[in-house]
């Protein structure tokens, strides 16, 4: 009885690297980032989450931040007084608008500088002004709040870290985009979202099946050729289009077939080849998703080592605000429920149903990767070459 | 004031070497065995509860194992993708009798032999044919399904690893039986069930009393003489009817008298005297439980370091198929219940109330064991000579 | 951008050595008794709750107690059988006033001394009479039953590791006390009763506004003369009355002023000035509270690492039994449920809102303690100090 795997041969190899890197596994770095890459900016929050004057905490790769919007501008300090290490934001309190006071002795502290500006329970202590808790870069566009986690001063411009397009000045992002929490790993959410195969888990999502659209079984990378877009100051990413790329239709198991619900060509259906690319820190964009001219973006933001937050939003360039607003609309009413409630579902069930594998056992080492997974690995030494640095514990 | 709790004195060793086993703890290798023992076979289920084409996952001795029927036999595979480590069992998918496809890429393996034989979503991948996942040999025999958990090929026979009688052609075996999960090591299980003296437990329970059998206290063991069954080829395992044994009908707490409920010789009460047998790997059986010709078969299956499988069912010989389903109803409307519901769980608290102290604590060093626990010290010991092999994580 | 927090200055050495105490951590013995001070006396539970005859199982400082009553007094043992390490309290069995039997085996003890005098299922057996569990020593006072957790013998006396005051011929202490498990190390709760500033998030308690009574919103401690009471024979403790201290009545933020409730000298509010001190192994008495001539009693007696039994009674010194009970139902029908639901809310969501930090983090080296802490310092180097012994993990 054979009971260890075979290795694989040399076919693989040669159409793709694939076979290649799951030999030698060129992601050191990769791998030691559990918490997310440090010194990136990250998504934290939807901007109509954050009215003027409000506090509220988030957990972003194992940092707790507190936001809170001064004057309309957004503010993010460490969410833990300086004095015991209470978090802010269990229960607020703000005396005025440039301020945040611990509620436990009431240590106050500017949002903006991070300094101690009074402590109610000693005015007059040497503290005051000489204390400084860790203040996050802010910046806040298109509808949402980004934080830069690290040390960087000054920290690199936000375009780097982005998905290109989603700053254009014509491109509409939908601000009442959706988030919730997923028990994996960040790296499994991300591979998974890039996942050139992975689309075989959602064949029959109402959300495909009522739009009556052709998705293929999977698609084959064939080439990384021209994939990586890596310039200077650009977003680092990896551009699924770029390669050469085989849309698989049907496939045999033992005489049976096993075929894509609706096939090219076919009447009444529509051609739909929505185009992937992942971008550091932990970025997505779907371009032509859910339909031609619409792009879905999405973040997979580490929470802790086995949580992320999966931020998922949309975007259309459209020529006026008039036109912005309906198509906020039309994914209000049409779009968001089947792809929040039905067609995103399967993949949180598949980052989870990868999580034990690989955060309890040492699936990073014993996964078996195969030729559509040329865009993870392609993703996985582009991370490990330009994430900026690697996220530890403490901080 | 004493503290310390003194030394088991030289009296205690003349009488069966219990409290030599206790200072030498001859047993390491049964210390190591939390996962259990490694190329042994194990209940997975009961027959019934895997219909034509149905697939289940398990959990046996930490790993992840899924069954499937095909045309009436059962086979058993590594219920993980070798891919990226999903389990099958979390949406299972067969689109042919011989196979079982990974629901996230399509990964088709045949169930028999393991082999990869198609993937979905890449058809012509060179993996095909190549990739293998791990089989388990599995036999089917009186409406239970064994797995064998390890790596010899062949591997022994079934018949070593149950109990005897069990598989005797007028051995009508319950096909209902019962099983549960138990949050305690498997060794407490086995050493609860074999314990001489655990009745004390069960003594106000509701099968005694209302069938008024005589249930001593306890029953002390004097002797280990020909105790072991050992043979060559057959099972391993200590029968306990093979000791002197005296049974405690009486005690005397401080003058104060605590009795058996019903003694023996007393109107209107039946002589009760179940023989218990224990066997590698955690099979027990009780002859003549509930009553005279019927015998109770337990077995407790690692799940993992702390939990188990508590699988039961009930045998009698019989000499027809009406015989066997006349036992069976007779099982189902008056014991059933009263065992499974009743009986058991003051078994169930036993395991868990030791689990504690052996599983945080370091119970094996400091536990105290008295006369009747020679037959767990000879237990232990035939565990530690006959276990095939220790069961470690991971695979 | 400035990120790390400055050190602190000169000035704030200068005003009480907290700042001095925050570079050289005077208090390692402190930071090792995370199970709490080996060889004290602690409060188990109130008298009420253990009736004539009745076993109570209790978690201290990581040891399981069982509490027993005979003829009055009150006994306790391990509550681990020796044989199997089973819990009696888990289903408490007694045959005879003098013992607790283990319902597993019928093993036997005595619990005045531990003995095992009886095997219910092996009358003879060898270990009766030789196999002993530990016992603690157990008084009862006010109320309460203390045991001592510890090996000395003879123990101190009690009256060392009580509130001084407590024990007074004319103190009538309530009977029926509250106690509640909370979530924290038990320090982070001593540190949070005992702390001078730390009565601003009690600022608008009903407790104190439904009484108008004048709190500050915190209090300077600039001298820590004569503050420390470590007699030879007596309690050992830190009263915070002893050093010099600054009511805080008002702060400003930022031009924006923050002021007590009720000021002093203002029209219809009562002056309100209690005087808390803290004292080893863990217990607290505020003079005062919640009205002048009352003393509330605290106790943060260790469970585990992570949480703490919450203990909480009132004193007063009365003439007689009748002014006693009348005490007693002023207690019940005015200030309890304000106390117990209201009030002391307040402290258990500091203390949990501290454990994060302090458990998981490193909070013990980063914190930034201020001069209101200087009683916290001074406490921690008492206990350093004066602890008998660091409680260690197993027994």
């Amino acid at each position: 009885m054979l009971q260890e795997e075979e290795r694989l041969g040399a076919a693989e190899t040669s159409e793709g690297g694939v076979a290649e890197a799951q030999r030698s596994r060129p992601w050191p770095r990769y791998l030691e980032a559990a918490l997310g890459f440090r010194n990136h900016w990250y998504p934290a929050l939807f901007s109509h989450e954050l009215g003027e004057g409000a506090c509220r905490g988030v957990d972003l790769l194992g940092e707790p931040v507190l936001l809170k919007r001064v004057n309309g501008a957004v503010y993010a300090v460490h969410d833990r007084c300086a004095h015991r290490g209470t978090r802010f934001s269990a229960r607020p309190e703000c005396y005025t608008a440039d301020t945040v006071t611990c509620w436990y002795h009431g240590f106050t502290y500017n949002v903006k500088d991070g300094r101690l500006v009074a402590i109610i329970t000693d005015p007059t202590s040497a503290l005051v002004g000489k204390l400084q808790i860790k203040i996050y870069p802010v910046q806040e566009r298109k509808g949402l709040v980004f934080v830069f986690i690290g040390d960087l001063d000054p920290p690199p411009p936000l375009e780097e870290d982005l998905q290109p397009g989603l700053l254009d000045a014509d491109m509409a992002v939908m601000p009442r985009g959706e988030q919730q929490v997923v028990a994996s790993n960040w790296r499994l959410a991300a591979e998974n979202g890039f996942d050139a195969a992975h689309i075989y888990i959602h064949r029959n999502s109402p959300l495909l099946t009522q739009t009556r659209v052709t998705l293929p079984l999977g698609a084959v990378m064939y080439s990384r050729e021209g994939m990586v877009v890596a310039e200077a100051s650009g977003p680092k990413g990896i551009v699924k289009g770029a390669g050469k790329r085989t849309p698989i239709w049907e496939a045999e198991i033992e005489g049976v077939k096993v075929a894509a619900r609706f096939q090219p060509g076919q009447e009444g259906v529509t051609p739909f080849a929505p185009d992937v690319s992942m971008w550091l820190p932990c970025g997505l964009v779907v371009d032509g998703f859910p339909i031609q001219g619409t792009y879905q973006f999405e973040w997979y933001v580490p929470i802790d080592e086995r949580s992320h937050r999966y931020v998922v939003t949309w975007g259309r360039r459209v020529p006026s605000e008039v036109e912005a607003e309906r198509f906020f609309q039309e994914i209000d009413t049409r779009w968001k429920d089947l792809i929040v409630n039905e067609f995103n579902n399967d993949d949180v069930a598949a980052r989870e149903g990868m999580e034990a594998f690989y955060s309890e056992g040492d699936g990073w080492q014993r996964e078996h990767l195969f030729r559509p997974d040329l865009l993870i690995t392609e993703w996985r030494k582009l991370a490990n070459t330009y994430g900026r640095d690697i996220q530890r514990r403490p901080l």
